[in-house]
């Protein structure tokens, strides 16, 4: 482990805008050895990394911190393999770096390209879990980008003895220190300064609950990518295939009910709503059903829903259902409850697939499958560092090229402008 | 012209978002039509209009504008003519919507793509040019997009008029009117209000100053990309043939000085400075030169830089000149002074060439051409909102497809996630 004490945001930064600058110019065989370097590290000092850990968890138990607090700050031996083992996978990805995006000629000679450059400085602000430390400086350094990390209070011994593992891997590699900075230091202040540091961070990246996203839209003056709710939908079209659209159904609302792409709200066509929901809502046994008036009336363990569940994130095993008369039902209703994340339709009828993908506004639309594929890995992204909410820079799961940037690249042999 | 008194933010909010689901599954020829016959009705109303900017123009001078504002807020016949010929430029331009950026099918076949969509409400926050209106118009809606203006209190008569034409286009081609919103209403609340208008606004682009650039980075709560400001250099190395070095010099500093893409400090590789630069000093006649010591040595009428020349961005026939021992000089100066706008360096070494764009971290990097090819006309985007020097989202010129965003469709046929 290497020692550090506290050290300012401003020599942070200072010296990961440095490092920077020898990142963007790095080989990707150099980065990828920092990150297999960096992984083996995490294995070799697992009993290390868990002793600290338990220090942390201990002390949170002590202030009263919840059980699914302490459940996300704990690390055990398959926990600290995962991070060794991301960090693995993330070297073996292509280098999303150097890759031309476009390019011409002008009329007068210009030879115009657009490439792909790191961004420079990113800054991760979190919460409890310590595998995002390792996990986003993989993704950030595998980037070209030097990372800022800033986790919670409560994790601060451990991802201080996992940073110093990091930069171990780096400084192994050839690479600078100052590509991975840690704020040892989670005041309430520190976070807001960390939002503001204009010239130091190139984009933030927030990835925690509803109040640090709110935080970080209220303070931040650097440019950020939300990663935000997911009141995710299934529409259940009149031609749908009843046994796809049960297995669907069930899949997106219970194989996960805690994460963002698991489905919160049901919509069901009326022409089917009394063949399919008495059968879907046996199948959803264990789920608490609030339904509209209708859904109600066919489905009798069903309590009412108020307007408040149309447009409530559950994260848990309850479901809103509502009756829609059409697929132009369904569409109003996801345009004015979704949180633009990822919304599904069942349906046989390729008009209403085609209408669907067209016109509902969401990071991430899908024909005939489950809200929970989307994901960097399932899409095929390879990794992820979150999933965007936002329509700029990156929508939907943001991989490595969502830590890119782009660099116009012109070449000419003495032209002016008239 | 369509009549219209100030409406409510909220209220205009709302009618771009319903409107926004419209022009999202309009045709491009749709849009297109609305953009040409706006195109006619600025023509065939040019007397309106200019008997309207006339009024606000002479508001303008009573209150005592400066001659620049003045000359900002003033239309003409030609400059009416050339918001018409912008429109109907647009209109000519591919359309961007509904290209398929990627696309891939999985393992378990799913077919996964990344589809081209537009933004939704894009917010325009503006100074005292009235053609901004019309302008900003055309590349949003041919983007699909809703609009919604604000501009300066100086030119709301002005803005109304045009306002009430574009909207009449619109409306004749069969699209809402509510897809071009004009917030009637320029006190400073109103704008921090726009900036803040989370869940209305998906993307604000500010045109205008430092002033607002830092008003928005203060406020916004929504997303925005940012027109910085452009403090370029270009740097003449020892290898540059000295009459190109000496065209690209006076082009960059001279042809326009007062935007944002002109040369601001010029740096001159120390082995060729005695040769150069008195050269070229004479071939920028009028331009008032500040040097390092060196410069002020080998050129009688240059005065000395202090610290603050380097970071000025002049806008004016003021050129900082620096001599520096080698690439790595250049280099280092640019990283520490530049704004990430354009830099380009004149050399015949291949070398030298592929370090400057490897590691010049800027939006535009330039070999042997004028930064003042940095522009969305000139490298070929076809028009320009603006000139994004931030890196997330659109980096350098914004075209049509930074008024875009990205949607993954994922179509399957019953999958489940494990």
């Amino acid at each position: 482990m290497v020692a550090h004490g506290p050290v300012s945001l401003d020599d942070l930064g200072a010296a990961a805008r440095e490092s920077s600058r020898v990142l963007a110019r790095s080989s990707s065989s150099q980065r990828d050895d920092a990150l297999r370097v960096a992984a083996d590290l995490l294995e070799s000092q697992v009993e290390q990394i868990l002793a600290v850990n338990a220090g942390d968890v201990a002390t949170a138990e002590a202030d009263g911190a919840t059980p699914t607090v302490l459940d996300r700050l704990r690390l055990d031996g398959n926990r600290v393999a995962a991070m060794a083992a991301g960090l693995r996978t993330v070297a073996g990805l292509a280098d999303p770096l150097g890759r031309v995006v476009a390019g011409w000629v002008r009329p007068n000679g210009l030879r115009v390209s657009q490439v792909r450059v790191p961004l420079g400085v990113v800054g991760i602000i979190y919460e409890n879990r310590p595998n995002v430390t390792s996990d986003a400086f993989g993704l950030c350094l595998k980037a070209g980008n030097a990372v800022l990390l800033r986790g919670s209070s409560s994790a601060l011994a451990t991802n201080g003895v996992i940073v110093g593992l990091l930069k171990e891997g780096v400084t192994k590699a050839g690479l600078p220190a100052g590509s991975v900075g840690f704020l040892a230091e989670a005041s309430h202040e520190s976070a807001v300064a960390f939002m503001r540091a204009t010239g130091t961070i190139d984009c933030l990246v927030p990835r925690g609950g509803p109040a640090l996203i709110a935080a970080v839209r209220e303070h931040a003056t650097v440019p950020y990518v939300i990663d935000g709710d997911g009141n995710c939908h299934v529409f259940v079209d009149a031609s749908a295939d009843l046994a796809m659209a049960e297995s669907i159904v069930v899949n997106a609302k219970t194989q996960r009910p805690g994460v963002c792409n698991a489905m919160e709200t049901l919509l069901v066509h009326r022409s089917i709503a009394p063949t399919f929901l008495p059968r879907v809502a046996t199948a959803l046994e264990g789920v608490e059903l609030r339904g509209d008036e209708t859904t109600c009336a066919l489905v009798p363990g069903a309590v009412a829903a108020t307007e408040a569940d149309w447009a409530t994130e559950y994260l848990a095993p309850v479901l809103a259902v509502r009756v829609v008369d059409d697929l132009d039902g369904a569409l109003d209703h996801i345009a004015r409850y979704g949180s633009g994340h990822s919304e599904a339709i069942v349906t046989s009828d390729v008009a209403a697939a085609d209408r669907f993908t067209a016109e509902v506004d969401a990071a991430a639309v899908l024909v005939n499958a489950s809200t929970r594929f989307v994901d960097g890995e399932e899409l095929g992204l390879g990794a992820e560092i979150g999933i965007s909410t936002q329509k700029l820079h990156a929508r939907g799961p943001m991989g490595l090229e969502a830590l890119t940037s782009v660099r116009w690249v012109v070449r000419g042999d003495g032209q002016v402008r008239r």
